[in-house]
């Protein structure tokens, strides 16, 4: 593996359109050049002659936005090639956004019309005033969730605002559509206000079925939660907590089953004790695991640590059951399993050699690992991160889109600790024992049954939870 | 044409899967009691032979929910007849809601997923954080329009909440779509109070490229329309104001070359001074008209009648010239045109002949026009409703989808009245002057002419208005 500087990737690829005279050599020399200049080519598509000329459509990956300039400079200045145009890929992808809303009726006559607006319609709004239970299956409410957020944590972008966070939002939405059947549609709000945040969801719920909070800041975000569970009777998922505890539980299950541990025995470190690391600590607990240290910036965590904030008195009072105190170095000793929620490279190879025997490492600080897998890859029983390019991706993508399609299926009031649990056990079932591999402990995102599987899950949770409409 | 409570309408279609004995004078028999039961056959499909019998479904449209029943009881009751199942296709149709939101890029593998989302994806939110503008085009925000209702004045009904206003909204949608190739989402809100609303909307507003106001009720909708224009850059548009005016005076400018009058000749008797009237006194002001008198349920408004509210003040203020005072019928005589936005059947035969010679009448009251045109058909030179089993329908159909198309193509910040008249103007030339008849004043909604038009119109008006971001 390169250094993450030098390697290319997708996320900046560049699309250039290419006349070349059409003689022996000349492909040979621009791929070179290509290559050269640090580009990996990706494709070569739509090869037309033009008399003495080929014109090709070359998509060459890039490591940087530099890197993309430095490539097509070095293409225009060969001889015997023009470059035609070129285009960043990411960027017009994005371009006048990933969703659209589409009709599920047709209006192609007046017939139609009656039926699906006026004045048919009246008939439809008349039913629901009169039983407004009947929202659940003639409106989109059956189906739609708002993706809601502050923009204030955004990927590892932090306070971007609203207009800067709707690309992430749109994208979630693409995801749930694909990979849960679940129609979401992105809102953004211009407030950081936590109260004003929850007064506006308040106000839409009319509209939605469900609603998933993403990329808050805590603890707003911890607040918002827990107000809108108490105040909607629709469900209400913090993703960034919720989550990323769902798949973190999935894959620690299959990478205890690895390393030939039990989940009531084993010891914890979670670093990052934040949205996620809060979620992630609960579920932990849920799941039976008994000792849990976290750790922040300032060291442990413990009963009695000044200005500890609700969440994480919380996480004092429920976690560390002898009260130690110290650095993360101090916390890591012995421990089995390392959750990593926090920054880069803060995990040093002396902590990972003063773990139990066969550690377990969830490195998940998003782009920088807290301690760079080909560091330790001998030294561990299971490595796991968040990136897409490392083996055992902890990704939400496994989780929330088959959550919420099983919310949405049994009409549920709720997203319980159950329903959480259920997914997990559902995402970890994908990996069959003969797949179970010490890179191979969670499904890959692409698997169309993962969602499928969650979602009843979820569903059968929710109802032996009495957590339905 | 027969009267209102026995016409049967799609609106009440009910499907019927029924089986038959496979022998003669059985489908004859069916029929007949159908027709007798007052239900008139739409379709009869997928007839599929099952040995000695037949299984056909057939659509047939009744005149009411308890028609609906009577009709399928009588089915059922027929000998060698069976009744297997049937439903009504209108509540059918909306089962789920009515609209969908689909992704514009694929996620089939970790490439599109580097790209469409992370970690690809941070680099169009960073953009766009830097830069604020590229927003516009590189999220939904370039295509997309909020359809924010309160649910207090939908269609005829009345305040029925935003639950029940829904199925409208998300009908609205499915129109802009349609017809605009927007992008449009259902924002019902459970609020009432103006200053809560105009609140939430600016909250919103990040993730939109225009607001479409439906079904508030007055005089709040004046307000929230107000303060929301000042207070966002991108389109606010009540259409339930601006889309009735705009049709209107599309419909008046073709009506007017029927009755071969001039706009500023004209007296205008507006009936009803609410949400709609008051935006068709404007735009009619705005077309140059010079004698307009506005009644509502009180009378005749003029200045210093009591106890007024703002808008109807300001009406007060910019019409009825020589400040008369009195009754409908008082305000009727001799005037040219009558535009009702008020209630059924408060005009009277009476009214109509004390009119003008050619006398053109918009009796736009829902369902149920201010004079039934059956009774003035030879009386008039023009007559319009807004129903669409009568010639001449004036649909807010025509309009708002080609306003937002243009809106949004042009990027502007507002919608004035030049661009509301742009819009008139370019649907009323959809009407040619072969077509141009009493009974063809506006063109047919479903010509996909008109929003194109209409878009076009209202994109350069905006230019030249310099109301573009």
């Amino acid at each position: 593996m390169t250094e993450p500087e030098e390697a290319t990737s997708t996320q900046y690829s560049v699309s250039m359109l290419i006349r070349l005279t059409n003689k022996p050599g000349v492909l040979g020399r621009l791929t070179t050049a290509i290559g050269k200049a640090g580009g990996n080519i990706f494709a070569i598509e739509n090869m037309v002659t033009r008399g003495p000329f080929l014109e090709r459509a070359i998509v060459v990956n890039a490591s940087s936005v530099d890197n993309q300039t430095e490539i097509t400079k070095v293409v225009a200045a060969l001889e015997d090639i023009e470059l035609l145009n070129c285009y960043d890929r990411t960027m017009r992808l994005h371009e006048g956004g990933k969703i659209e809303v589409l009709p599920l009726a047709e209006v192609s006559d007046i017939d139609d019309l009656t039926m699906a607006y006026s004045p048919g319609v009246a008939r439809v709004c008349t039913a629901i005033a009169e039983d407004e239970k009947l929202a659940d299956d003639l409106t989109i409410r059956k189906n739609t969730v708002a993706i809601v957020s502050d923009g204030t944590a955004v990927l590892g972008l932090g306070d971007i605002g609203p207009k800067a966070a709707m690309p992430v939002m749109e994208g979630k939405a693409l995801l749930f559509k694909e990979f849960g059947k679940v129609d979401a549609f992105p809102i953004c709000l211009d407030t950081k206000d936590p109260d004003e945040i929850i007064e506006t969801v308040v106000r839409l719920a009319p509209t939605f079925g469900g609603i998933n909070l993403e990329d808050i800041a805590a603890p707003g975000a911890f607040y918002i939660e827990e107000q809108l569970k108490a105040r909607l009777d629709i469900p209400v998922f913090h993703d960034d907590q919720h989550g990323t505890a769902v798949v973190t539980l999935a894959g620690l299950e299959n990478a205890l089953k690895v390393a030939g541990k039990k989940i009531e025995d084993i010891s914890v470190v979670i670093s990052g004790v934040g949205a996620a690391g809060v979620a992630i600590g609960k579920i932990l607990i849920g799941a039976g695991v008994g000792r849990i240290i976290g750790v922040d910036s300032r060291g442990v965590i413990y009963d009695g640590r000044e200005n500890l904030n609700d969440s994480k008195q919380w996480f004092a009072e429920n976690t560390n059951p002898g009260d130690i105190q110290g650095s993360l170095s101090d916390a890591m000793a012995g421990v089995d399993v390392f959750i990593g929620v926090s920054a880069p490279d803060i995990l040093t190879l002396d902590d990972i050699s003063s773990m139990a025997d066969d550690p377990i490492v969830f490195a998940m600080a998003n782009p920088d690992p807290e301690i760079s897998p080909e560091l330790i890859t001998n030294e561990v029983a299971v490595m796991a991160t968040g990136r897409s390019d490392y083996p055992n991706q902890i990704n939400n993508v496994l989780a929330f889109p088959g959550i919420f399609r099983g919310a949405l299926d049994a009409k549920a009031t709720d997203i319980t600790e159950n329903m959480k649990l259920a997914a997990a056990k559902a995402i970890a079932a994908e990996v069959t024992a003969e797949e179970l591999s010490p890179t191979h402990i969670v499904p890959s995102v692409f698997d169309p049954a993962v969602s499928l599987n969650v979602a009843e899950a979820v569903a059968a949770a929710a109802i032996a939870d009495g957590v339905t409409r």
